[in-house]
Parts: C-alpha cells; structure tokens; sequence
C-alpha cells in the first residue's frame, strides 16, 4: 500500500484519531492526514489551525515518519484522484459502532460511484477510546470537565482558551 | 392494496426513490408519492417544484400508469385518513440499513396510535442503491462530483443550476 | 396486491405470527401461510400439524376469510412461481428488531436473485409481541413458565402435552 | 442503592419518561430526576417549566414519596459528585433501540471517565412506550395529531398552548 | 436495592463476568450470582464446578463480602420469586453490543410477562474487557492461545486440563 | 503493508469472498487466503478442496499474481506470528453487515490480546455481493435453486455433486 488518506474534520483532535493515525501510518509508505474544509459546519478551529495541531501531535508522540497534514476541500474522491503520483491511494477510517459503519458502508459506495477504483479500509476503533469523540471533548470543555484523557495538554489548552474566548 | 402512500422529503428526488415507486406501483392499485412540506427544514426545492420533477421521472421512466404526484402538509396519518375513500390506504416505505429501520419502527408505532388501522409496509433497498440519499446527492453536487448516477439527467441539471445560484 | 406468501416454520405459532397473519390478510387478496419444512432443524411438531394449529387459530380468531394454510417444501422463490396462477405473489415477513432486519435483507435479494420479479414486504413487529418467538415458547414451556400470553389455549395446550411426552 | 440520578431534557416530558422515573424510583432509596439547562438546544419550555410538569406528573400518578425533581447545568458526572452526602449516587438512563445503546454506552464510559466510581444503569424502555419521544410529540402536536398518548392531560394542553403562541 | 440476580452460564468465568459482578455487588444489599443449569447445552464444566470456580475467583479478588453464588434450574423469573423474601429482586446484566442489547430487551419483556414486578437492568460492559466471552476463551484454549486475559490463573489452568482431557 | 491474511472457511468459496480477495490483493505485496480447519463445525468440503477451488478460481478470474492460498490450523494470531518473516502481516476481513461488524470488532480485540502488533483491516462488501453466504448457497443447492450467481460454475459444479452424494 503506498498512500493512504486519512479524512475528518479534527475539530478538535482526540487521542482516537491518533490511534488511528499511529496504526495507518504502519500499514502504508505514506500517511495523508487529510483536514476537510466543511464550508457549512460551525467549527472551534480553523483548518489550518486544525492542521497545526496534527502535525504537533504527530511529531510529539511519534507516531510516524511517514506522516503528511493537509487541509482539502471538496470530495475525498477527488483529493485521492489528484494523489494518484504518489501511487493509487486509499481512504483508511476508524469505525467505533454500528452506527459509524453504516456511515462510511455508504461513503465506501459513494466514493467508489465517484472514483471506481477508490478502495476504503475500516480500522476497528481501539475500545479503550471508542468513547472519545470531538463533540464529546467540546461538550466536556464547555462545562469544565476533566479533559486529560482527550487529547495531548497542548490541545487542552487551546480547546479552553478557545471555548472561553467564545464565551466572553 | 387499494391505495399506498410513499410519503418523503424528495428534496431531490434519487434513483433509490424511483426504484421505491417504480415497486410500490406494483403492489397497489393506485400509489400516491406524497411531497411532506415540512416547514422547518431548509430545503433545496420547493414543493411544487419536486413534486412537478418527480411527475417527469415516472413518466420518463415510465413506472407505472396508477401513481399519482402529490403535496401535503401535516402528518401523514391525517393525510391516509382523508384518502379512505380511494379505500383503506396503507404507508409505504424505503429502509436501506438498521438506523432507517429504527426510524421507521418507531414512525408506524406513531401513526398507528394516531390513526388505529394506519399500516406501514417496508420494502427492503434495492442494494445497489442504498447508498445514495438526497443529502449526499446535494454534497456531491456542491464540490463538482459525477451526479449521473444519483437520479436522472434533468434532475442533475436542475440541482447544479440550484447549488450555483445558492453559492451566487 | 393478488397474492402474498407469509412463510415460516410455525414450530409453534405465537401470537406474533397471528398479528401478521392478520394484518397481512387485510393487505392481499389471498393470503397463503406457508410452513416450510425444513430437513435439517429439530422441531417440536410435524409439518402438517403445525398448519392444522395455525388453521385451527386464524379460524378461531376470525382474522380472514381470505387465508390459505399450507405446507412447502424447499425455496420460497419456487413456491412464489409455482403461485404464479393466483397472480404474481409478494413475499411477506414480520420483522421485531435491526437482527430480523439484516436476516430479511439478505433473504429479500437471494429471493430476487432466484426469481427477479419477487418483492419481499416486510411488516414492523407490533411492539407488544416483539418479544415473542417460538424458541422462547419452547423455553418457558419446558421450564413450566406461563404459556398464555404467548398462544391460544390449544395450542398452549399442545405444547405442554409434547414437552411431556418428549422429557419421558 | 441509595441514590440514583435520573438526567434529560423532558421538553417536554413523556409517559416514557414517567414509566423510567416509576421503575426507577423502586430501585433507589431516592431518585433525583434532574432537568439538565442545554444552553445550546432550542427547547420549547423553561428548565423550570419542565420540572414543575415533572413534579406534577410524579405527584397526579403517585409514581412514589421518594422522588425528587431539580434543574441542573454542566455535567452529569459533577452533579452526581455534587451528590456524594446522599450516598454515592448512580445514573440510571431508558434505553429504546439500538441507536439510544450506543449513546449510553459513550456516556456511560465518558462518565467514568470523569468520575471512577460513576456507574450507569440502563432500563430496557417499556415496549409498548418505546415509540414516544419528545421530539415526536412537539412534531405531532405542531400538526393537530392526537397527543393523549404522548402525556398526561395537563402536559398536552401546555405543548399546544406553547406551540400556538410560538406560531403566531 | 435490596436483592440483584445476576444469571448466566459462566462456563467458564471470564473477567467481564467478574466486573460486572463487582459492578452489581456495589448496587446491592445482596448479590445473587445464579449459574444457571441448561439441559441441551453441551458445558466444558458441571454447574457446581462453574459455582466453585466463581466462588473462588469472587474471594481471591475481593469483589464483595454481599455475594452469594447458587446453581439453579428453570426460569430465572421463578428464582426471583422464590427469593422475594430477600426484599423484591431485580435481574442484572451485562451488555456488550447491539446484538446482547436486543437479547436482554426480550427476556426481560419476558421475564416481565411470566413476573410483572421483575424489573432487568442492564450495565454497559467495560469497554477493555468487551471482547471476552466464554465461548471465545474456549476456542483460544484449544488452540493453545494466551489465556492469561480471559480469567485468573487458577480457571485458565482448570480450562487447559478440562479441554486436554476432552480432546484425548 | 506487505504481508495481508484473509482467514475464513470458505466452504464453498462465494464471488464474495473472491471480491475480497481481489480487492486485498491490490492492497498487499503477498495476499496469503488461509483456509481455517476447524475440527467442530460440520464442513461440505475438505479443506484441501476448498484451498484448490480457491486456487483455481483466483487464477481463472486472474485476481492477482501475488496470491497464495494455504490451509492452516488454530489461532490467526499464531499463523500471523509464523509469517513475520514476509514482513508483519496484517488480517483482511470483509463485513457485509453490522452483525459481520460486532463479530471482527470483537475478533480483532482477541487477536490484539494474543498478538499485540497484530492489525485488523475490514474491507466493507460490495452492496451487489453482500446477501452471498456459504450458508445460503448450500442452502439453496440442497433444493434445486439457481446457483449461478454465487460462485463461478466448477463451484457450483462441484457443490451440486457433493450435495447429491450427502443426500444418496
């Protein structure tokens, strides 16, 4: 497998994604961590800071040499089609429940639809964090909960200023 | 089965639901594709217009010479209620995986409390469809993706034409 | 709707089944409840005496007039062409939660692959006899449970007298 | 079991939510049923509004002495810690469908998370309530359904009352 | 709470059994930990080895001094009445996915149906030991797999002389 | 990623299972099929048959030179321990449904438990091919049905023979 694009918003980043991208990073040369511009979804972060924070993560608890961050916008079948130099890649997801596998069942066939050759792989969400999710960590930030078992501090931080500063 | 209603959004119409028509149409004597107008959801088309681009598709595709193209407001126990003299009219339903099931368990438990003799049929997605929903059609719309195999060519047009004058 | 098959193994009827049956019987012209002899599975009655238990209930709970018992052997697929006479039959199935959802589905297209035009119906379970099943009967009767919410009387009855028989 | 927590929005309140505080209320030596303010959901009552309805539904169907009824902001998990002079507390949730397991489930695991000793227990919903939710109810009510199923009398009068003012 | 049953086969114990024994022991006066005697199914262990081995485990983790451990035939809706001179009992369970939820949600409708006062409460199973099930530790044992995860020493070294003798 | 295993029985092998393979062989340098012997479950075919019609099949669909297909015996995690020297294998599983899910979710923890390094990939099924089953095509070959869709002819060929040679 030479790339393998991993897709999300990260808004913010759990130590669920970073599972994720520690075990992907081992299956192909090259990881994409890929941060889509959702131009609807009301976000905490901007994409660009969102990326930042990946790449800090990534690098602070070493989960790869074979890591790129990007931002992307659009379809993922047409972000995969515009990598195909660095050989034919494919989408890699983390699914927790039944419920996340409907949704990507669907996403696997309407990717295919767009871009016949597209694979998608589902890597099983490690149970020890299946409960983690953004929204749950924005929930938790919101109403001052214990936020350690989220994310790296360095998130933490920045997800609190950040909820305080919308706050205020 | 003297009459069937196929109550939805159609907000636009897809593939998965004329496949829906096309075997509901079957199994009754007259079938009535109901366009809910429901007030709160931002909707793409107005009603008039999905119920005018559905009466195109089954009569391009022709699906049958008993469905009938409708509006309606309010629930559909109410609407199957001021149908009973076309005879007893049953609900008719798409379910593509367990979530949609749920959902519609949980809609034929409500409207039989409201309307006692109300029966709700589920037919099971044609498979090689039930990846394809209103929303994802409108998503791959708005970032410029292949639409050709989400519903006909004419509804294609017209929802390009709608996205771009929305994004203008 | 012509004709609609209700198959099953019936091994015994509960009160579940009798709600299909009659709800299915206001749904079709005629009504065929099929008891499908299996070769493999261990039952507790023989075929034919599992549909005089089921000729016996509908006609006692007077739920149609339009409704055939019998017993069929092999692929509901060739018993459905073997209708073909009584005009083209659909297949009906109750179904009580997601696991029923995903058996139905899968069966729905092996059907339609044996016999393209064959429309599988399937009806939520009403949610008071969700619960019931034949092998919890069997369960409850065997441990000397109350019966008699699960079948009429007789065949509460019957039950009782082939556990017996079977234990000694 | 000395103190169980019984957390939601009840906007408004359903007989599925008086059926889980019943039960619920034979488990603990006290409930506390706790109205939680979400700042960010649209509701259709007061936090207090919901719990004087609460409060009088408990009381008009004497669902027992030892029923207390509060409002609260933030986490569930801080609340029941709040709560520890009471005997440490559990969370008790109704559990519908599939769909409401996985949710409880990611609860119940970011629950302890914030607080070890948090445990969570889930009542199957009553079958024949499994259908009624609020969001059903305030839909139903909006369009002139019949909403005596949904709630005591003196609850349905304040939705439709709530819901003219809101319309008009 | 005075009295909680928790029934099961346990054969043989594994650490989510003991979890959620630990879990239930905190919620009750008294636990009843109920091995349930099956005729039909093929067992690796005698009930009475089952309760022994779950007597002993309970000890040597100290996961109670409120833990009773009987063998029992039948309905565990007779066990419970026979025990309301304990206070009124209520049934616990554990659950680990979707497919154990809708199993519990049927028999406690039909624990409920043969005993209406017997209410069944279920606990979400620690995520970490959701994997372990008796029938998975058995297929690991015969094939000479880490057992070490599944139970205490002392049942990993009674499953690995039971499995020996079975095969020779 | 080097080395992928896709296990299973593969009693008869399904134009599922060949999806799979196809599809794993375009993400792996060396897709090893292992063909499980399981001593207990009740088999059509021996598995050296079986890992023949899989390799006739996979040369004459021509799915990919880099293909090998073995019998084995025991533990995946152990088999997938004795390939470390083709690089650190990880296990292909395809999953048709949410019950498929739950089972490899599950599957993929004890196979973590015996064999920490060891990965799960789960390929979702092509919606087309998702309703085959080795169950369903043996059943339907024991009563005459139309096989040609379940697997290329010399399978169904041969299934059809050892069918009639069980029954006589």
């Amino acid at each position: 497998m030479k790339t393998a694009i991993y897709p999300g918003s990260f808004d913010p980043l759990t130590y669920g994604h970073l599972d994720i991208i520690a075990r992907a990073a081992k299956l192909a040369d090259t990881l994409i961590v890929s941060v889509m511009r959702n131009i609807d979804k009301m976000s905490l972060f901007m994409p660009d800071e969102r990326a930042t924070m990946l790449r800090c993560a990534v690098d602070e608890q070493e989960l790869g040499e074979n890591i790129e961050i990007i931002t992307s916008e659009g379809l993922v079948a047409d972000l995969a089609r515009g990598l195909d130099t660095y050989g034919k890649p494919v989408i890699i997801k983390g699914v927790r429940d039944a419920q996340d596998f409907y949704i990507e069942q669907q996403m696997a066939a309407l990717n295919q639809a767009e871009n016949m050759m597209l694979e998608t792989l589902l890597l099983p969400a490690n149970p020890q964090l299946a409960h983690l999710s953004s929204s749950a960590f924005k929930e938790f930030a919101r109403y001052g909960g214990n936020l350690a078992h989220f994310a790296p501090d360095f998130v933490v931080t920045a997800v609190k200023k950040r909820i305080t500063e919308l706050v205020n």
